[in-house]
């Protein structure tokens, strides 16, 4: 009956878009990397791989995984190790546990009290509920607090700084605002949280709060949670501010973790530790002190939704803030499952999800971990059916992921050379939801990404999740043009890698195409790093059926073996080219736009537009004048994205032409060809690493110095024209342009080799 | 000392402008309309009238005109129309009052009760603040309504429709949510109030209450009253919702007030008293009301700024509405004021400014009252000094704005036909603040006005405020094209006039050039239509010194001088005839708009879109088809443009050579071109009115059918094309073609007649 009315749909959709598409399951479709008669094998074993995954066994796993708090170094996350362990032998999986020791510091002493003009005590505690069980384990839950906040016991006035931003300070100094010496109170939101007490410390603050306005995570948002499923008044985000952008994630007195023996540095030597004490709070804490500050009020775009008129401050306000952490070394558990490969066995296919929380962490990470576990059991019963795949599959729970990044780093560091010569690809998730398949990844694998959306049914509309991640992104899309290239382009856009999750080593330091794929969008929020992000919450609000919990599964597993099997790795560049080419248009627009801005602000301030216009009541300042930036030489830069235009498209012909003739060569030839193409990623990559961060070898993404999570594409260039360092954007311009030939040159080298297959 | 600093700012900013300018009071400067003999003169009795408005009096009258509660039928009204009319006579003008009977209802019974799933009795009241002398006279103040509101007894279920637009219902169709047998409850913003039941009931709804939300008006723009200028938790916006949009403004008993004995229709067939019961709240009696409400939730942007999430409803919630009117006839006490002219007696300059108030009317209507006053007191003055204005010259002090125009409407229509004789221009203002000159008005009039404001020095900046207004709209520009006009046209064009104050019977009845003017923009609100409008609010948080109160009578008095000393009456119809282009762009640009998106929304429909991204576990509606809509010929009003252009640059070279010649004729002949200048308004008003609602005259400007107060420009087509009335659209562009062309034929005329003057 079910498929039936799937048939009735894709017709429909069919009759209207060329490009619609509807879940490919079809015996004698082609499938990109494979010959036509192992694309049938392939097709056969993958939708038996797909039956496979159940959302009865993903709920048992998560009332299991989250039936405690699971923090680094606490004994419950030692125990799902274990039991993760156990579960990849029982499936048949090769497994083992690696263990690292590194710095997790835990709080000692956390203090806020507003002192003036009022006498506020924050309470800095998240409530046990009586609905939901698991949220009085006042015993094994971590404290609300910032990891790897420096240690410090300072007073001083308190300033609001909205999302703490680089721009929102400038916008307080056209209020005639400084912080220097102050206790900055932030909102969630906008940049990665260890952005704000870095940007803060950098303008002179002592302190740094940070809050969960309502406006952004709250009641604003729908019924907080029991009713609902939004952020209650004390509920409070936990979370690291180790200031991995413009150093390194992992352990930070390991800076040289390559070497598995290499000393430890101290606490105060490590650069990735926040400058200045920092802590997070709730909306129900925040109010009162938000409420005591007077001074200028906030830009409109920086009120929130508390009931209080928000003024920047400082006005007579005073506020003591007190942390001291614990600063431990623990134990992280990696549970490393690997499936051998038969022909390819040097060729890996990686793919991990982290087992650690911050509390119960039932969504973050358990409900990814759920799926990961479901893929790893699926495959097991296809080794029992005699399914051998080509390459070698290794399936990997980091722990120590919610510090930074601790246990995935320190692996992919220690095997950093390996992963280097045999990873084909590494493909992260880390929590799930209701909704759209959301892509981020290299751009070498949008199109296979695309291809497996296509192959993947959405267990609400029953259209393909690629079709209907379409048709969601054509009603939202904000311009004709936008809405154009959805209906002609035949693959969606994947969004670029930035940080906050545990690709980040291998994308951004050994240059491993990577992919981070999860569903939402149609899920709630509320419970972020809170006590309440448990059982109990995501089975009230979240994928409560776990059906999108089985689609990731059958996302990522399809993904994974199509990996594995293909005769050739289904890498593909002329999405790579179009994006490379988008990329530096929107660094060429942007510069455009900081010259016009400079421009017009030069007039205005000739003009007397500024002083023209200022109120007298109020201590406003005009902006000052900014040079205006000079023209940089795009030409190499263009020049090489021609040539590697030439050569996606030459590599584009060679393939199908090789494909279509049956990938007829030697298996030596074929794993020629792979290993080329393996080092595809890597050829993007530079061993000097970026400008200041030499950690980050890659030259097209990285997360921001500034933004954290968020991706910079081409980042120095990119950071050159945003810092304003213009001899430095010119430069890098020409270090970008150098990758991208490369990559040319290993694909026309790789093109050769698939064109002397077919002879 | 100030002159020097000025002159400084004067150079500075002629050097980096070409446009730039300074108060102009240079003796030698050519003045449009003006020999250059009499524009020495004209200079001379300008400065002088320009150095007597004084800020101590003009707080000495708002301290007494707003002691206390002035609404229509209180006897503090009538005493302050008494008290106006001896200051009128004490300065030497010629004064006597009009009074008209109209209807005005005043609450007798109130009652909003939440009956479910809680109760909760509103209060409806607005408490008196101790530090706010005039808050506690609560015998003579009107209590918080809605004037005109029917007579009802409803009880249903509570819907939240926020602005309670026709778009809002749209979209909660969208939601699956019916208003039918409903109750709505809508914010106040973005359509004039009576809009509010007026849309409600179209759409079935059986009561309407309406609440000042603390995100438009409250705590979210800053500290409430008495500690800010916002509006506090109870604070209520009172104010009429008379449906005079589609009928017409004033006594809603008498239609046909041309005629002064005509006989009044009763309450119950008064097509414009609002067809369901309604009444205003607070947002601290709102808050229950909205907190009770579930079902889906409100649209992001609907959501307001209390701390709760924002349902659409309705849920279990149920209200009960008891609105009861007493339907009494009362008296509005307008004051006349008559200076008359000397050579062109039969020419009239009109000048209104409302004294009546909701309840102590400090702002609103007391602040620009005062600045009238001024100027009154100082054309006194200047009799006694010898000066003579060529025209006669009307102060009016309305009675009755509140409720509906209801004094300048009696009086306006009364005077109908002498007024379509003889006005040259009716000047309006209605409340002050501390900022920005506000222009609105016939755009006859634009290059006018802007002239007025290059003479007005701002008491801030001490730049001019055409200057000021002019800088400050390039700093608030949103594109390059908006800032390059800024800087390139010489004039600021003037926004159309919609309605909401006492203008719209003289531009949209009798088709008479209006102005409408005032200074805001760094004033501060909060107690519009409160008890807290009043004297100690106005003197805390407003023109505290009523030094923008002084720069009103200076510019109002400029304009009124300027027009009543002429030589020929300078109108200027270059500015006005590039404004209709404008209109009639905006009117193509409309319709293609509508559609592109009615072609979008049928293609989305077709690929399923809304159907593959509608939430299974939300109630969505796909939005219904709708037809494309037709082309329309848009050439009848491009022909009339192109002629109507070539008129105006012909009037402009003559015009511009007549003066040049000093206006070398006989007085007759000037006599007989500024009759026919008198007209030139008029030639844009057809008897037949407008579609569906004949007493609006003129074709140019409207308020809108559903917006109220906003002009629509053009508003037969304009309405035409968002109303889908597209036969009607279609045949309103013959007319608005046509009245143009009338207009460039009496431009024809009156530049043959300026022509022959130089020969």
């Amino acid at each position: 009956m079910r498929r039936s009315i799937l048939a009735l749909l894709v017709i429909g959709s069919f009759l209207h878009s060329a490009i619609a598409d509807s879940p490919q399951s079809g015996e004698t479709a082609p499938l990109d990397g494979f010959s036509s008669q192992h694309a049938r094998s392939e097709r056969e074993w993958e939708n038996k791989f797909r039956a496979l995954p159940s959302a009865d066994k993903q709920r048992e796993y998560m009332q299991l995984l989250a039936a405690r708090p699971h923090h680094v170094g606490s004994a419950y996350d030692k125990q799902n190790a274990e039991w993760i362990l156990g579960k990849f032998k029982e499936w048949g999986l090769d497994a083992h546990i690696e263990t690292f020791k590194v710095l997790f510091p835990t709080p000692k002493r956390r203090v806020l009290e507003l002192i003036a003009p009022t006498h506020y005590v924050a309470k800095l505690e998240e409530p046990a509920i009586a609905e939901d069980p698991t949220s009085n384990q006042r015993d094994e839950q971590l404290p609300t607090y910032n990891a790897y906040s420096r240690d410090g016991d300072v007073t001083g006035p308190l300033v609001y700084v909205n999302y703490g931003l680089r721009e929102d300070y400038e916008r307080l100094d056209r209020l005639g605002v400084s912080v220097k010496g102050a206790i900055v109170i932030a909102r969630y939101g906008r940049s990665w949280r260890g952005m704000k007490p870095k940007i803060a410390a950098e303008h002179g603050a002592i302190g740094c709060i940070i809050y969960s306005d309502p406006r952004d995570d709250g009641y604003f948002g729908g019924d907080v949670f029991p009713k609902g499923s939004m952020r209650p008044d004390q509920g409070v985000q936990r979370g690291s501010v180790l200031d991995f952008a413009s150093n390194y994630p992992g352990d930070p007195l390991t800076p040289d973790r390559g070497d598995p023996n290499a000393p430890k540095i101290t606490v105060r030597d490590a650069p990735s530790i926040s400058k200045i004490p920092t802590l997070p709070i709730s909306y129900g804490d925040a109010q009162p002190l938000l409420a005591a500050l007077t001074g200028p009020m906030a830009p409109e775009e920086w009120r929130g939704a508390l009931p209080i008129p928000y003024h920047v401050g400082p006005g007579a306000s005073k506020v003591r803030l007190v942390v001291e952490s614990n600063w431990d070394i623990k134990d992280v558990n990696d549970v490393i499952a690997r499936i051998p490969g038969s022909s390819e066995a040097d060729e890996w296919v990686v793919r991990g999800n982290h087992h650690d929380g911050w509390v119960n962490g039932a969504e973050d990470p358990i409900s990814a971990q759920v799926a990961l576990l479901e893929e790893a059991r699926a495959f097991g019963e296809l080794l029992k059916q005699g399914w051998k795949p080509k390459r070698t599959i290794i399936y990997c729970a980091w722990d120590g992921e919610e510090p930074m990044l601790l246990g995935s780093t320190a692996w992919a560091e220690t095997h950093g050379r390996e992963l280097q010569e045999h990873a084909a690809a590494y493909i992260n998730t880390d929590g799930n939801g209701r909704g759209y398949l959301m892509l981020e990844g290299s751009h070498s694998l949008e199109h296979f990404m695309n291809d497996v959306a296509r192959t993947i049914e959405d267990p609400e509309s029953k259209l393909s999740v690629f079709e209907r991640e379409r048709l969601a992104d054509i009603v939202q899309a904000k311009s004709d043009d936008e809405r154009k290239e959805l209906r002609q382009r035949p693959d969606l856009r994947m969004m670029a890698l930035g940080s906050g999750t545990d690709f980040t080593t291998f994308i951004d330091h050994l240059g491993v195409a990577s992919l981070n794929l999860g569903y939402g969008g149609e899920d709630e929020g509320g419970i972020y790093h809170s006590i309440y992000d448990d059982f109990y919450w995501y089975t009230h609000f979240s994928d409560t059926n776990f059906v999108y919990g089985v689609a990731l599964s059958q996302t990522v597993g399809t993904a994974v073996i199509r990996m594995a099997d293909a005769d050739v790795l289904p890498y593909e560049f002329t999405d790579f080219s179009d994006t490379m080419q988008k990329y530096a248009k929107d660094l060429q627009k942007l510069l455009q736009e900081k010259q016009d801005e400079a421009r017009e602000r030069e007039q205005e301030l000739k003009e007397g537009a500024f002083r023209a216009t200022l109120d007298p009541r109020k201590a406003t300042v005009a902006p000052p004048a900014e040079d205006v930036p000079p023209h940089l030489n795009f030409a190499p830069l263009e020049n090489a994205l021609d040539t590697l235009n030439k050569s996606a498209e030459r590599y584009k012909v060679a393939f199908n032409r090789a494909e279509a003739a049956g990938f007829t060569g030697s298996d030596s030839q074929l794993t020629a060809i792979n290993q080329k193409l393996i080092q595809s990623e890597r050829c993007l990559t530079d061993p000097a690493g970026l400008p200041g961060r030499p950690w980050y070898k890659h030259l097209i993404y990285a997360p921001g110095i500034y933004s954290g999570y968020a991706p910079k594409t081409m980042p120095g260039i990119r950071e050159g024209i945003e810092l304003r360092h213009w001899q430095e954007a010119d430069a890098q311009i020409g270090r970008v342009a150098h990758v991208l030939e490369s990559e040319a040159a290993l694909l026309d080298s790789a093109s050769t080799d698939l064109e002397s297959l077919s002879k």
